[in-house]
Formats: C-alpha cells, sequence, structure tokens
C-alpha cells in the first residue's frame, strides 16, 4: 500500500486542500532557495553544461512547487555557466525538465498549468520514482521536494492489531522499537533502490538535491513539535471513533508512509549504498520555525499540512472536527509544545560517484 | 483556430465516438505496418541502434494506436539489430518512447493505458507539433499516424462569406482555385516549420515515418470518394440548415483544417525544405478499398471517420440526422461513388540529411 497517489486524487484549492499543503511546501522551498543555489554553484562540474541539460524533479505532483524548484535549479546553473564562462547561456544551453510522479499524478494540470515564457522543454515522465523511469544518463541535476521522507508502502503487521509489530499511533511517533525497525527496514530498502535507480539515470557527475522531513541524532519524532501534533491528531480521531462520528477501523487503517528518519539513518544508508558522496547535509528552516506556537495559527498550520490526506480517509466533515479536538488538545499541553525537541526540514546535495 | 484539439474532448466508447474514429487509424496502422517495419530495416543506419534509442510520436492523441505504432517500430529496430549483430538487442539497447500532442490532449489517460509489460521509458511531451518540442538529437526515429495532412488552422477568410477566400464546402473538396492556393500556402508554411523543428530534434540519419491522407496528382479531392462522401455530409448540414434543425452559421463554420495534397505538392514542399532525403512514398492501402460501396456500410465507416468532429461541433442529434441524410444521397448518386478516382493513404519514409 502506498500512500502518494492519495494526493493526487485531492482536488480544490479551499483551506483544507492540497493547494494548501502545496503552500507549506513551496515555503519550504523559498527557503531552501538559496542554499540549493549554492550547492549547485559549489558542486556542479562546469563540463556537465553543455548543450543540452535536463534537470529531473521526482514526486513533482501537478504543480505548481515543481516549477518554482526546476526554475531555481534552472537560475543557478545559468548563474554558474555565466560566472565561469562569461558567455550567455541562452546561446548555447537547451535546458529539459523531466517532471516524474505517479503514473495517476495529474499531468494534464501540470501540462496546463506550465509557466508561460519558461525557457525550457517539458516532458512529463510516469512512474514510481522508487523504480528506474528515465534510460541511463538522462539528467544532469534531479531534485526531489520534500518527497525524501516516503516509504513505498506502510511495512507489513502496522496496521494489523494482532501483529507484534502493530503500531497504535497515526504515524509511528511513539512507535516500539520493532515497529520503528520495521519502519527503519522499509525505508532503507527504499532508499537504497531509489538511488540505484537514479544512479543509472544520473550522469556521471550529477547531482540529487533532495528536501525532506527528518529527525535530529537521538531525538524521536513524539518528542517534537510536528509528532506532538500529530499525537493530538491521533487521539481526537480515536475520540471522535469512540462518539460515533466515525469508525475506530477507519482510525486504525490511518497510517502514513512518511517515515521521518534520524540525519544519522539517512546517512548511513546513503553511505552502505555507495553511489553518492555526500556534498552537503544542511537544515533549510531554524529549527525553532517549525511549527508556531499560538494553538490557533498552529491548527491552520498543521491543517494546511495533514487535512487534505485526513479528508481523503475520513471525509471533510471528520476531518474538521478532528482540528477542532486538536486545537484544545494544543491549549491544554501548550508547555509540551513549548518544550519540545526541534524537528528537522533538511536539504541533502549528492554527487554521483 | 487549430481544430486538432477538438479530438481531444470527444470522449466515451459508443458507435459515434474517437474509439471509432481511433479503429480507423488502426486499421491504416495495421496496412502499414509491414511497409514501415521494410522502410526500418532498410533506411536506419545500425550506427544509430546503441545504448539508448528514442521513438517520437507527434500527434499520440490519448492512445491506444500510438502504442502500436511505437511497438511496432521498435519491434522493427530490434529485428534489424539482431538480424545484423546476431546480439540480443534486450542485453543493450534502452527504448524510450516520447509521446507528443498538443498541451490540451489527455496525457492522464494516455499514461494509465501504457500497455503492461512494454519494455520502453515513457515521456509525455506536450506542445504543438508545428513547433519544437524536444531538444536537439533527441530521437532516432518519429512518426506521425495519419497527422501529416493538418494545417496548423484555417487559411483566413475561408470561413468569411465576405472574403473572396469563401469556401462553401466543409472540407475545401471542390474549392475554386484562390481557396486551394490559400489551403496550400498554409499547407507548405506549416510543413516546412514541421520539418525544420523535427530536423533539430533527429539525430543525423534518423527517420521520420509519415502516415497521412493525400492524393494522387491531377485529382481532386471532390472527385475521389472520400471527397464525394464528404461533399454529402456538408449538404446534408445545409438541408438541416434549412429545415431549422441547425443554424447555417453553424454549418458556414464547419471547416476542418484538414489539407489533402497532391503526392506532388507534397514532394515538392519536402525538397523545397531541404533538410530531409525522401526515401520512399507509397500507398498503404489498394487505392480500391479505401471505402466500402454499399451505402449502409458507407455510412458506418464514414461516421466513424467524422462522426465525432461533427458531434462536438453540432450535438449528436444533428449528426445523427446529418447521416441518415447522407445515406440517401449515396444511394441516389452510387454510380458517381462507383466511378470514383482514387484516393490516397500514404506512408512518407524521409531520413535526415
Amino acid at each position: 500500500m502506498t500512500t502518494t497517489p492519495e494526493w493526487i486524487m485531492i482536488g480544490g484549492d479551499g483551506p483544507e486542500s492540497y493547494s494548501q499543503h502545496s503552500s507549506y511546501q513551496r515555503a519550504l522551498l523559498e527557503a531552501a532557495k538559496d542554499k540549493m543555489t549554492e550547492a549547485i554553484l559549489t558542486n556542479l562540474s562546469l563540463d556537465l553544461i553543455s548543450n543540452r541539460f535536463s534537470v529531473a524533479d521526482f514526486g513533482c505532483a501537478r504543480g505548481p512547487n515543481t516549477f518554482v524548484a526546476v526554475q531555481n535549479i534552472i537560475d543557478a546553473v545559468e548563474e554558474k555557466y555565466r560566472r565561469e564562462t562569461g558567455q550567455n547561456p541562452a546561446d548555447s544551453i537547451e535546458f529539459q525538465v523531466l517532471f516524474n510522479d505517479y503514473t495517476l499524478n495529474d499531468f494534464n494540470t501540470l501540462f496546463k498549468t506550465l509557466p508561460p515564457g519558461r525557457r525550457y522543454y517539458s516532458a512529463g515522465v510516469p512512474g514510481s520514482f522508487f523504480d528506474r523511469v528515465l534510460p541511463k544518463e538522462s539528467f544532469h541535476i534531479g531534485v526531489m521536494s520534500h518527497a525524501f521522507h516516503f516509504t513505498s508502502k506502510i511495512p507489513k503487521g502496522i496496521m494489523d492489531r494482532d501483529s507484534p509489530l502493530y503500531n497504535k499511533d497515526m504515524q509511528c511517533t511513539g512507535f516500539n522499537q520493532a515497529v520503528k525497525k520495521a519502519y527503519l527496514d522499509q525505508y532503507s530498502i527504499d532508499i537504497k533502490k531509489l538511488l540505484d535507480a537514479r544512479a543509472e539515470e544520473l550522469v556521471p557527475g550529477g547531482l540529487m538535491l533532495l528536501l525532506g522531513s527528518g529527525l535530529r541524532d537521538g531525538v524521536k519524532k513524539s518528542e517534537t513539535r510536528n509528532g506532538i501534533v500529530v499525537d493530538f491528531i491521533g487521539e481526537s480521531l480515536s475520540d471522535l471513533a469512540k462518539q460515533g462520528v466515525t469508525e475506530q477501523e477507519k482510525v486504525d487503517t490511518f497510517r502514513t508512509s512518511n517515515y521521518f528518519a534520524e540525519q544519522g539513518e539517512i546517512r548511513q544508508i546513503i553511505e552502505e549504498n555507495g553511489k553518492f558522496t555526500i556534498e552537503a547535509f544542511e537544515d533549510i528552516i531554524h529549527p525553532k520555525n517549525e511549527f508556531p506556537l499560538d494553538p490557533k495559527i498552529l491548527v491552520i498550520s498543521v491543517k494546511a499540512f495533514y487535512g487534505a490526506f485526513i479528508a481523503v480517509h475520513f471525509g471533510t466533515k471528520v476531518m474538521r472536527k478532528a482540528f477542532e479536538l486538536v486545537e484544545i488538545k494544543a491549549r491544554e499541553h501548550i508547555s509540551r509544545l513549548e518544550n519540545a525537541k526541534p524537528g528537522m526540514q533538511y536539504l541533502i546535495v549528492l554527487r554521483k560517484n
């Protein structure tokens, strides 16, 4: 079971829609922009910038964030070329952008909303980014905007009450060691497969820019503000099941395939894979700025992040009621939120060996 | 005004749907298959068949014919490689298929219906095939399945009753010399632009396989069975306007951007462009087999070809009534149909100079 395709089905532009989730990702992208530019100026070899330069976004969704991400990258490549050759990149370089996402992604909307005046050729590439989706040596820089913390599926047993791996939490925030191991094993398998695929598709010396959510070493997700809020959501949904507003079974099967790995775990997986060198591993927003503390504003932020996923599984009515309860819980536990450990939004820069 | 996007909006699988039009194209593709294979075996240089081999379909629609066309091409390339090297192509060649059509094409359906078990990487390339849509030297063989007889727009004045270029016929079948010149000029401009674009996108020595409808030299469209039937359709629609079933203005503005050029005209345009060598220019079905003579069967065939276009412009009710009248006219003029001059369905094989 994969969860990403759920995103695709979330339509509309309302306050609980995909677009709002999308605006959260947009803010992360804005925050990461300078670091991405710096990574390209520093790590991209000038030799790679020739006639054709291809940028690929893996997990592009239906836009519009992908357009921001790939334009940032193209701007940085042009800047590097201009600085180091003194020539105008428009005279000699043709850019191509390869937009990848699941086959069920809304590519029609992506294509219809391609930015007018863009200076690149576009192609949509359907298929799971855990597998090969492009021929060998097809692109020069790849990006995953806030998509590197997904597993391809929820590990076996997690949703099964009779399994030792049964996880009572919505999103593995306070899981036991067996549950954590199951997630980490799955994440490790998936990321190694993903890196193997990208290593074949990337030209030698090419870069991958990976944005995602993770954890500092030794911090549990349940100790971060994000994790605490996710627990509030899970508890609120359980409360609603007890009140008969939704079914307990629905709550039990609401598990996402996010895995917020610790920085050291991510490093280890990449190093064990061995196809890439880690050129940078950076925070992209200040650890204190993850989620606002005012319960009202916090609920709006969290709704933007999780609302659409919850609405797809439970319906809009249940989702709204759940967030009313989340706000109450946030008020009750304000000091726990205040004293939470910092989470992590990272940019990892990999260079293909 | 371009007409191709109209196709895209035609949904459903009924007897008057796009799918039926599509089945006509499918039959042409089947008829062309051996000639396409032969063209590849004869004209493709073995040097071009290396690690990555890219096939592009320009005007792919939402499938499924494009899958047949590109698979035929891949099979032929593999066959050539196998014959001439004695090696298994699967061991060393990665195929990529670039599916091109207008930005408003239904790429979502195309991607969802990609053949399971296919041995190629897929990408959708949005944009008009009259313009550049791919970086330089992006593909090795291009195909246009029954799409080479389109102009990018209807020439100015054609639908304007006050213009000397006003064309009273639905599809320029019996046009006067000024009308014919306007269409031919437009076609010539468009095809040269298309060839310029493909010449940049194709690797040196690469091939274009062009399927389309045309005319033998000296034959007018109105003298062919297809042209006669189109005239019946136009007359039937005018009859319905007179009866108040539809509006005369709608009939006046129902002009398609097909232009069935004479073989000599097409040759001349390609030669004047100068970027390609014509390696073959062949009939793909026997000239006698264009349309069946039995009026009932003929109407079913013609409906498959034109029904969906008419339904988009006039609605299904008017379209059905029009075809009832077409059948009556066909019965009345059976000897005219019998003595019609042959039309032409061609395969042109071009090699990039």
